[in-house]
């Protein structure tokens, strides 16, 4: 199914809105799920709507709950997120820290019992164009093994960095494993084998089976540096938050369990040094393959989603059909509300 | 040459207390190159040495110079590090921030004009064992291609990560570059030809020779991931501290250019809940070679270090020749000062 970004993201607010999620608030989710789509990042788009809808019906997500602030210091905000949605959770987090950013130079958010914030890139670019650093974290279900260990004991804990620039800020968005399992189930739906090194089956050993691949664990990348950044970005979001860990984790990949993972954000003003000549140096310099410039963080992203916006985007055909469906099956009751 | 660490930090700190460096400082300096040796990183050890003790002679680097201290905010710190001795002037600008990120949460010190750090891992283990979440991350000389690039564009930017934990804070300590170029130094001088994918020649095009890898470019590690938090995080420090970047960076690899790189640290303190559960379960899950447990990031390091501090190390013989025969000819002034 093709469509332009502008009707997905209206079918998307409307079936927030049938569910109880106040408008701006279905806004800001919406743009997560969207944005997403058009950056060519489907694992966090429109594919996690129904479930999110599923947790909204059955009182899993709360439709309206965005944080409960406590401030520990004039530039550290610690959210009770409340089981609220994720990205309106996570804006009013940030809303609220970056002026302690510029007035300290530095300012943090932690944020518990919040739903999947969506990409993580979308936050860190928000913020670098308005002038801060930003990294973001955040631990999820554990689906990655250890280097040198067969059990999934790690999230694919992604990590986002924003820097500002002209005229576009450096915005990294990875994983810290070697695919999503979103890719794993991709390669399963398509009967595409997997790539040797990817992952692992339930018994530890190395398969290229993505049926085997599901109930088994996905390797870190960069070998052991991958794990180590991953489980230390774990680690470290645990001990600072008291967020669930490892096999622990639940509720950004099911129905029904309350969401435990842990997210932090570090806000960053500093001397305000331009970067915009360094990263142009980048861009410009010797390519490995003539026709494909050095891109920087960001840039292959944002030439997506201004694509997608021109073009539109492709939503596979069963999850067009299952929102377009819902929204017929909830507008009926809709209606008998007007009448 | 095999001796013990004792020994050689004598010895290492009686050439720079001979190089006018005060006694303390030169036991701080001393224990960042002995710890890299005992740890088995002798690339940030005894090797850096001779080319320190140029610099002090040439007065490239200064032996009493501890960095002028500016705070930005009650939590962030901008030092000035006045080309003294890397440690010291770290040691001396962390023991400053320490009480503000116990106070505030957080806590930055971005420093510049700072010589070479040594391992960076050190810094994050000391502040994890005190109790607080250490990043610690440093810019250095152009030595990396972009992801699609074939020129030295980018430093190794190494990346350190402390979280506390009992029995033993979790401490990551790595390059963003796929190996160092000490190893393809090492590699040239064994005759040993490079791992494909490690490096490109002058040219660009990839090379397993490692006499042409000197005048080339390592390969990030990990792939387009590993660039993206080499550039990004060397984008940070640039955009935080107005240091320099990409191929405008020296004075850790030379003799005579003052030091121009970059270096911060973020400490953390938040809510102190235990990682160290998560990081035993980690350590006892299922091995991929049931000889070897799962390693923790600080793990491998730690037990080397014992393993260095109960049986000695080992000195290449030129090396320990030449630190011996420098501590021999300036033992005679200083025999003839004290006449």
């Amino acid at each position: 199914m093709h469509t332009d970004l502008a009707t997905a993201r209206s079918l998307t607010e409307r079936l927030l809105i049938t569910a109880g999620v106040p408008g701006p608030a279905a806004t800001q989710q919406a743009e997560l799920l969207l944005v997403a789509e058009a950056k060519g990042m489907p694992s966090h788009g429109l594919l996690r709507l129904p479930r999110l809808l599923r947790r909204l019906a059955n009182g899993t997500a709360s439709p309206t709950n965005s944080g409960k602030h406590q401030w520990l210091s004039p530039c550290y905000l610690s959210v009770d997120g409340e089981q609220g949605l994720g990205p309106v959770v996570a804006r009013r987090a940030l809303e609220a820290v970056v002026p302690a950013a510029g007035r300290h130079g530095v300012a943090v958010c932690s944020i518990t019992n919040n739903n999947h914030l969506g990409m993580l890139g979308y936050y860190a670019g928000l913020m670098a164009e308005r002038g801060l650093v930003c990294l973001g974290m955040t631990t999820s279900e554990a689906l990655v093994h250890p280097w040198g260990g067969t059990e999934a004991m790690l999230g694919t804990n992604p990590f986002a960095l924003g820097v500002p620039a002209q005229p576009y800020p450096l915005v990294l968005d990875m994983a810290t494993s070697q695919i999503s399992m979103g890719k794993i189930h991709d390669h399963a739906l398509r009967g595409v084998p997997l790539e040797p090194g990817w992952a692992l089956d339930a018994e530890g050993n190395a398969t290229v089976d993505p049926e085997a691949a599901k109930s088994g664990a996905i390797a870190p990348f960069g070998g052991p540096k991958g794990y180590g950044l991953g489980l230390g970005l774990g680690a470290m979001i645990t001990f600072l938050t008291g967020a669930a860990y490892g096999t622990a984790v639940g509720g950004t990949l099911d129905d029904d369990r309350p969401s435990n993972k842990g997210d932090l954000f570090i806000l960053l003003s500093g001397g305000a040094h331009s970067t915009s000549e360094y990263l142009d140096q980048v861009r410009d310099s010797r390519r490995a393959d003539p026709a494909k410039p050095v891109a920087v963080p960001g840039d292959g992203a944002r030439a997506r989603y201004q694509e997608s916006a021109a073009n539109g985007i492709d939503v596979a055909d069963d999850l067009w059909r299952e929102l377009t469906g819902l929204l017929a099956a909830t507008s009926r009751p809709e209606a008998a509300l007007a009448e």
